[in-house]
């Protein structure tokens, strides 16, 4: 950590700023430059983060030179994460991340048995790997659709594993979590709870992945930090997902941020999937921008199917219907040819 | 509810648009124009909100007319609705809105019974009507200071009430309600928390008053659309706060949307405040614009004091100390009297 | 045009309306609705557009429904504009669009012959079509290197021409037009005077293709309407470029809106291609954004490239060196394969 | 400056750094921490900024010290800079920062001498010191009106002179500046413009007043940045202007952001005022965000007046009437007096 004193730092301030440091147990290095006087702090930065170095007197800025994360961070973990999901205590397994790309698509809601029954087995056939469909909807207004709850739960393990696809879906409420555990393969943590603490420390002590998805005003420093609750919990099966980020554009829903998939990469071992049709809201964007999520370099792409998108219980606009479906996967798989990955 | 249509929509689908539309008990009132054919709908707009018309094969747009919120909504409820915040059962009241203007301080974690009470001392005499301290603490990292939990509470209460004052601390987590509300004479919903809508369900259905904070990717609607969720289940007595959202600035943690208090208050009856510590993150900029908050006609400021900010165990570096927040008040009150106003 | 009446409006306000709507040489038609009374108007909506109906009593909003662009829709020019870029007069061409993928490249600015002659040579033979260069730099300091002028000007033409690569560079000023005229293959319009709207016309009146770089606050809706200053001058070979936006995000230089590139091409006929250098700022994301921006679809990549970014007298940071450009161009020319286009 | 090794850099790579620095003149200072190598320069920083020096190999981050701007910045010029807009050569003086505030006023655009006539009447008796109103207007869409031109300034000139008003006006091209400067007694640079860096260097050779408009994606930086080229010209009497920037938010045209102003202060020398008409683009919010700006410590206020908002050829929809100014100017100069400034 860099401490920047003020022009006018007087001496006594910087005796009780290094007298500071080295309370903590840190050992301080003084620098007295032509135009500002520079300590840099040599020791577990750790335990300085939490400091409010910033408030004592003479203090200009604080720079820190180490990242906040240390479990996800590839640093601390060289080599990929592979995060296998299971259908079931045997079935199937379906793998993100090293090499291993795949397809999580469904409908956005759960809505009954024969409505998810027809579009499982077309994702399924044109070469998806996981079944998707929401229980417990996370809906702007009160008046919305709230979904099946556990009825919907049954129904979606119940539909997925007859087709031996593990499923996957979100839970909201760190009361719900052993309840979703009962039926699901793979938790889901929605973006608006991607700072929910509780909830990512409640799902860190499972044993089943987590889809971690990025909350609309986060950085990608704010995503690994929250991948880090779960995994300082014990969990390391998580796999990330841009989903868009809120920005000044209004005619798609969220900002699809595309860099964050190698960025991601870079800094992280964590496997990072994209879903366009969150990001975009739009289904004429949501076959390019899984192609362009491929060609980045994504472990997989997460994407709505519906039957009858106008008449969905929830954000049935952005569906594909299944024979774009279709045709999106064949050419993702040739991008992924070319990328040197495999869609499995 | 104006639905758009495509310039080449055929018959056949304008048709099926207008069934449609009859199918859920509406009536549609079909405008043929120069460029574009125009449908608009006549009756309950909620009934179709909820409804993928947008996936509609020759729909170009929908165009919602009505809000989509109602028991936050001005126009559903004229008079400003006033919030009081009561010490204990038979303690003194503070009031938010129609006039009454109040200032919540405090330090942002309860740290222990000495440095609470010495805080609060200071901010009592200086004029602020409620004790703020976090107990359960949101923290990005799972590294930082997570709050005392319920000794804490215990010690804001004992703290708060001794000196008159109700105490507001922030609840994060549905099963820590029960809890939160033995100690607690007001609510708060943090920021990262205004979509958890499990949790605003819960302190929904408690008594106690409820402070609100914007997201830092919250719209206004959206804001509204969160107190409309804590409304829906039976508690009226909700006070919004914003607190700055997140864009590319980055001089100062987030950026105040100081317009966000006449907006909301043209659109809603309920009482808005500003909190200028988490804003801004910044000491120097807390004064100026909790002074501009009052100007704006907010019905109150929220604000972080700590005696020694260098020391505190959570946001030090954007606390005032008290002898500012003594010269803060005295100017707060002029210009509440400037626009017709009253601190209590 | 649709004006949504407030609930509480009156006949009078009404009448004064209907009358104003008249008086525009347009028919307006009333329906009054259980909960709001709207006004859809018909005939030419430009005429509207321009008028402030918003501030006349009684109005709540107006929804517009034409989009305020017209040469550059692709409502009025169904089929792809394919802009061909000429080396000099009568050199070999290179074309965006209509199925042509194309290659800019070259360093951020022209530093001296020998030095942009390497990096030309590089490029051309890993497949590059036109080359790139400033001498008028856009620098947020001004004591940063602002370009070398004519005599950079100079070095451009005669490097890329004695390859056969047409080339283009940057115009700032509608002073230095005719200048850069003399020596460029194509204008480009920097993201900072995309809304330079005295430099759009000056460009427009020019017969040379225009690169237009998006605005760092620009919607796509901007961007088309930038783009139809250049295209009402007369000049319709108009390129865009998504080149990132300004968000929260801060570890990129700016947001690539991947999504823009089958957004735009939706709704425009103009070319469009992507400039992941400035986007983002960093070396290691420009690879994964170039082959992601081939699969979304985009008409051309746009990449800055040094022989030695560590020397570079501008952005060297996010220069790419000439074996990362080589492999990058391998493998953009296989995902364009798969999406059906050609390098040229 | 700091410079972060990466934690695998070679000897080799931090002898190229080492050296590298000494060769532009400047001293190194090695740090070899427990986790991290770190590089401090000691010198002129300027040097160092404009180097790509995060291009070279094993660097992994370069984190300046100093602030990019010099002559705006407060540490060199630690008094107010105080900014006198005279009308004409002998006329009235109107003054803006240390302690002087002032009201700018008039319509958006000029339409005609008795139109502008009215407004500047009604305006100036309310208080306003400036009058302002454009005659080359940066319409986003090539088909709204775009000024009067020539006699547009000339009757602005006329009309503010013969009532004692110093007058401003937006110039938007460098080729225009000589013209405007002949009837103009201050410049308006733009938001648009705010890096349109040919025109400030031009308006930075003038000696008349010039009002600088933060940009819609410009940090504080870029605008002491900005400010920065037209003070390096030899103009010193600049005056800064928040107008909002570009956000999510869409129930507001653009986010005020009113933090800025007491930032601003802290870092810069230059008055800066605040454009509520322009930041937010409704009536009613722009006497709140006035009454703000004036508690928030702002050297002035910018605001649009017509007599007949739903008749103004440009920005219509956001002007204020005259009894509106005139109740609003009684609030201003009471809060002022608050703050311990007078309007003059």
């Amino acid at each position: 950590m860099i401490i920047v004193l003020k022009p006018d730092s007087t001496q006594q301030q910087i005796d009780a700023l290094m007298a500071r440091i080295r309370e903590l147990g840190l050992r301080a290095h003084l620098s007295q430059g032509e135009q500002r006087t520079i300590v840099g702090v040599i020791g577990e930065e750790e335990k300085l983060q939490a400091q409010p170095l910033q408030a004592m007197p003479g203090v200009e800025q604080v720079l820190p030179i180490l990242k906040p994360y240390k479990l996800a961070s590839r640093q601390m973990h060289p080599a990929d994460t592979i995060v296998t999901v299971k259908a079931g205590s045997n079935g199937p397994e379906v793998k993100f991340g090293g090499g291993h790309v795949s397809m999580i698509a469904g409908p956005c809601a759960i809505e009954g048995e024969e409505v998810l029954a027809e579009i499982a087995r077309s994702v399924k056939s044109a070469g998806a790997g996981i079944l998707r469909g929401g229980a417990f909807k996370p809906r702007t207004s009160p008046y919305s659709f709230q979904g099946m709850g556990e009825p919907g739960l049954k129904i979606l393990r119940d539909v997925g594993h007859s087709l031996g696809m593990p499923v996957v879906t979100e839970v909201m409420d760190p009361r719900q979590v052993a309840l979703v555990e009962r039926y699901a393969d793979m938790f889901q943590i929605g973006a608006r709870n991607m700072q929910n603490f509780d909830l990512l420390r409640e799902v860190g002590q499972c044993r089943k992945p987590v889809l971690l998805k990025r909350g609309m005003a986060a950085s990608v420093k704010d995503l690994l930090l929250s991948a880090e609750y779960v995994l300082s919990e014990g969990n390391s099966q998580v796999v990330l997902c841009e989903r868009g980020v809120r920005t000044f554009e209004d005619s798609t829903r969220n900002m699809l941020d595309m860099a964050a998939v190698p960025n991601v990469q870079g800094q992280s071992h964590l496997p990072v999937i994209v879903d366009p049709s969150h990001a975009t809201g739009r289904p004429d964007l949501i076959p390019p921008m899984s192609r362009a999520a491929i060609a980045a370099g994504a472990d997989g792409v997460h994407v709505e199917v519906h039957c009858a998108p106008e008449k969905a219980m929830s954000d049935g606009a952005q569906a594909l219907r299944p024979p774009q479906f279709d045709a999106l996967m064949k050419s993702l798989k040739a991008i992924a040819a070319v990328v040197g990955k495999t869609f499995h």
